[in-house]
């Protein structure tokens, strides 16, 4: 079996290590834009050999793991060359564009839009991890416009890996994710930034951070190329979710400066149910 | 050595725990006002023997770890009952108003104002951890105002049990913990709303939600009993940074609304080096 990588990162390179695991009979063949992933990738044991984009002919599967903007111009691209009987994978944070992008496609019953819940605030190579999808939650979207016997590829795969199956359209996956996954980084990363801005005149601040810090600041670290096309491309629900956002924390600055405490104590009371609905949400820790 | 702690809680308790192990010869009673607190502590091995505020006159340290207003009250009927050798120790989030309370007690120079910056978003005896303060950081403010050897005993036990002591007056850091500590704690209390609101209709984005969102919503478990007087004594600060951070997300906002990606790629770029600063910060796991 030869599944080509396009994009050997976090998620990508991920998959390629669990794979191989696997699947004892795969070859993994990586592309990459950046000569020296590659090059990394080979070192780590996450793919066996290198390849270019016209290698794709040769595939079994193609799993596309890069920038979601990139992969709205290159997947139709890669369809063009594979096979009758190739899956093609694509992984990206949203949905709708891509699936726009190939719904003409003459070979669109060869493609599969998926979102796997995981990841770390790590990129590259090196952040490339064995098991990360064990126990995650991965989004189809449009399953019913993929070939049955590339459907069933496809599950086995995910089952093999561990991870569980949400079936869902692509406008409300991109509208639901926005809440629980690209409003949390923009909260972080502006969390970052004020304290950031502070500490340049007062350098003691950081020496005062603990975990709870570190924690509610971890995904500031994430990658700004994997994360502008994300926000670009679900502008609208993320506008919304941020507009909900703001008005929740302007709510809380009022009742601060009206001095209602007892307002403030239910606030944080009726929010505190969130235990029961994170449990079985494993935190990655790895800062 | 008679230690009496105040509050058998996650902090208290750990402490507890700790000194235990580092003092051989010590005997620790607990004080709470919950009855159940007690004989959970007792029976998770955290206190030796049940005690009331009056048994304080027998004490050689007293560890006050309850909610920063009650702190304001009790500890200066703490200092009028304890000998002229015992130390007082507190070791609440907020420090400028239970320095004042206490600026012109008879017995100031028995009391040591701290902030171990430790913690997880758990309470209750339960909660209590072993090396919870291991390499943590503790701010002591107004060192000077404590006799020295009652300075010496402190810094002995904050040795023994792992961490790194640093001075700063109360108004200063109350200042600063605001940025570090208590926005995070709202930041999150606010992220975990929205959702939460957003999910009584929308019943699947729980199911989308990964370790990211976990990490940024942590905080939104911590107990609001302990929260609502921290946010209410440092009141002004919070509101500070509050505004701050609403600016930030606000200005995030219209950059999305104004299409201005090569902006929001600067923004997350300039904000990725709280990597560097947040290492040594380890993120507690416990969800």
């Amino acid at each position: 079996m030869n599944v080509y990588i396009i994009g050997v990162g976090l998620i990508g390179g991920s998959l390629a290590l669990d794979m191989q695991h696997e699947f004892k009979n795969c070859t993994i063949y990586g592309i990459d834009q950046q000569e020296e992933h590659l090059q990394e990738a080979i070192n780590l044991g996450i793919i066996q050999k290198k390849a270019e984009l016209k290698d794709v002919t040769n595939a079994d599967i193609v799993v596309v793991s890069i920038p979601v903007d990139v992969s709205v111009d290159l997947i139709p691209e890669v369809l063009n060359l594979v096979s009758d009987n190739c899956l093609v994978i694509d992984v990206g944070s949203t949905k709708t564009q891509i699936c726009q992008a190939i719904e003409q496609h003459p070979k669109r019953r060869n493609f599969l839009a998926t979102h796997p819940i995981a990841g770390t605030e790590f990129s590259g190579p090196k952040a490339a991890l064995r098991n990360l999808y064990k126990g995650k939650t991965n989004i189809i979207c449009e399953v019913e416009k993929t070939a049955f016997k590339l459907q069933e590829k496809a599950l086995d795969i995910f089952s093999k890996l561990g991870m569980r199956i949400r079936y869902m359209d692509p406008k409300s996956h991109d509208k639901h994710i926005a809440y629980v996954s690209h409003l949390s980084h923009i909260s972080s990363f502006m969390l970052g930034k004020t304290v950031i801005e502070k500490e340049k005149n007062e350098r003691d601040i950081f020496d005062m951070a603990g975990s709870g810090f570190a924690s509610t600041v971890r995904l500031a670290k994430s990658s700004p190329a994997m994360w502008t096309p994300i926000f670009e491309q679900n502008k609208d629900n993320v506008i919304e979710t941020l507009e909900e956002y703001i008005q929740n924390l302007q709510h809380f600055k009022q009742l601060l400066e009206e001095h209602k405490f007892s307002e403030i104590y239910s606030e944080m009371e009726n929010t505190n149910h969130i235990k029961q609905i994170l449990t079985g949400i494993q935190e990655v820790k790895l800062s």
